[in-house]
């Protein structure tokens, strides 16, 4: 395995980064930080895997005894602590930290250092190591994997814009297929099939077809709903390619839309496209939300513009930048992201229209193609 | 709605747990519980919902704007605290209790008793809690609630049967698809058409299918490997029907199948059938385990039997009762479970076989009823 040297890469900079912000270790139960760091993201659902990135030495995996096999070729770079079902995980975890994990660091850090724990970590265990170490400073953080998470490499790009074609390709799809008489959900397997078809795994697992009223909640559960003449339809989904996500929305309309509808419809493309011909290195993300948000509340629809502008998609489809007003981070090349303004009017319909890009020197690059006009079927 | 009465109901049982077991709130923010106590299971993602549910007076709850209109038909229930993206739910948390969430209450609870968080309260919240009231017992604990949810109720059982249901014809479609060059991936479409087809969402969203050496990770990761003939192919899988799970697994075999896994498939069929029969109520939950684990240990697998025997249905794919050898409750009426004994060679195959039981007063009831002997394609 190759890739190996990679996460070794990987876990090293992760160390680096700890030595520099004097962090005594970082604990990672996060599935996307997990398949970052080590290339696996097992499915362990409720049972714990943990992995302790010390500062100094030999990262530690606490692994549930049916996912150990899953990292057997890793066995160069972790030391493994498998736990049977019915163990008690916390207890292994505490264990593990008195017997290697930090006793056996060099006696200037052992001190009043802090722990992170990434956001997958549950609370359970947070209050056992409140509980058990309670001089030691402990918090939830993971500022240093998110920031190396959130500067795509070339590779990464490459695995986004795959994921990107296949949610393309199912959108096409998915509009074709609208008539009057389908159901959200038939809509939502054709949808499926397609990302199926193009070896992409649809994620979220039901993709979001919202008719009519039910285009208002933006993150609707798709349903048995049938699509009628005169029907707004918001489109939203994506699938995941060799652990990279797509995500994308169209908002299609059956019949001869209205001119509210029609109105309500450029307000959002031109939110869209005035933020995103504003991203290039350097920019302060929240000045993205602030541009689309002027343009929707000089057409007179603030109050139901009720999401921030983006999110950062990678190992995950939501994950580090946020696009909301009070971000004061500043663009890098690399970063990728949504953009994805929207008007809700509860109980009529709703209007999203959104693309992910990546950051480059010159300006925005997009992952998804499919054209922005607006569709009547 | 007339839903709402079964809410409420719902909710006032856990409040008159809470003064029996003396607990000033239980906070719940696991999207299953959610489901069990309002009917609604928002895809909230990273965004904080939290519902809290105080031992008297009126519960609150903690919403993201954009998620607030799926709960305005519960405003008769509920004390809803909607807070926008780039906000702090967690001062917001803090800021609900102080106000209004415990201050109000009689005094004689608002000393020592502890506060409870569900598995779905995160760390960051949980450290802010334990850090702002350090004088407050807070702990993980949901017994109230995965007591009520252990015991269907014959409405769910309806759910969890026609969930069952989908997952039995999706496996004859999948079994009938097996023929060599056909990819695990294809495998898994084919049950996803099926499960869409009966109005079942795939969950997991992606259906295991393990064909040959990839048989022997319990929860591999469907790939794009092609089936070969003197392959053995795990398939495990469930659909969800209004919010209720099924699963279940079979193992086939691609050609004519050798001794040594007819023997395999024997034992585990044998151990699975065993357990089951001893279902009934008052019988200790570890008891099944030890069953199934004697016959395999008996034929001399049982270092590579390496998971519980089971674990309980309902809103989710695992809940309580968990099946492992130490679980010293007792199996009640309407508890539902699976029993899902298996064996995996390492770099060779793996079978198991699952189906899901509800207990009844005269013993277990399957949710599936796919046949259990031996299919070979």
């Amino acid at each position: 395995m190759t890739d190996v040297k990679l996460y070794a890469e990987r876990l090293g900079r992760l160390q680096k980064s700890l030595r520099q912000e004097r962090v005594q270790a970082q604990l990672v139960a996060s599935p996307a930080n997990m398949a970052y760091l080590l290339g696996q993201r097992p499915m362990a659902l409720e049972r714990l895997l943990l992995l302790v990135v010390p500062i100094l030495g030999r990262p530690l995996l606490i692994v549930p005894q049916m996912h150990a096999s899953e990292f057997t070729h890793l066995q160069g770079l972790l030391t493994m602590d498998p736990w049977k079902d019915g163990e008690d995980p916390c207890r292994l975890t505490i264990d593990v930290l008195l017997g290697g994990g930090f006793q056996t660091r060099p006696s200037e850090i052992s001190g009043g250092l802090p722990v992170h724990c990434d956001k997958g970590v549950p609370a359970v265990l947070a209050l056992a190591l409140r509980d058990r170490f309670p001089s030691m400073p402990l918090c939830v953080a993971e500022g240093a994997i998110a920031k190396a998470r959130m500067r795509k490499e070339p590779a990464e790009v490459s695995r986004l814009l795959a994921a990107g074609g296949a949610a393309d390709r199912a959108m096409e799809k998915a509009i074709l297929a609208l008539r009057p008489g389908i159901s959200e959900l038939e809509v939502a397997g054709v949808v499926i099939s397609s990302l199926l078809g193009d070896g992409a795994e649809p994620d979220p697992p039901l993709p979001i077809v919202a008719s009519g009223p039910n285009g208002a909640f933006p993150h609707h559960s798709t349903s048995s709903r049938r699509v009628e003449n005169g029907d707004a339809i918001v489109l939203d989904f994506g699938g995941r390619c060799q652990g990279y996500f797509s995500d994308m929305t169209r908002t299609a309309f059956l019949g001869d839309p209205p001119e509210e509808f029609r109105s309500i419809y450029r307000t959002v493309a031109e939110a869209k496209e005035k933020a995103t011909s504003a991203i290039r290195p350097g920019v302060r993300i929240g000045e993205l939300d602030r541009i689309a948000r002027a343009h929707i509340e000089a057409a007179g629809y603030g109050p139901f513009f009720i999401h921030r502008l983006g999110h950062g998609l990678g190992l995950e489809v939501h994950e580090e930048p946020y696009l909301h007003a009070g971000n004061d981070q500043r663009l890098e090349e690399g970063m990728c992201f949504s953009v994805e303004p929207g008007i809700y009017l509860p109980g009529r319909f709703g209007v999203r229209l959104e693309d992910c890009v990546v950051v480059e020197q010159g300006g925005p690059r997009s992952l998804t193609a499919y054209p922005l006009d607006l569709i009547c079927r």
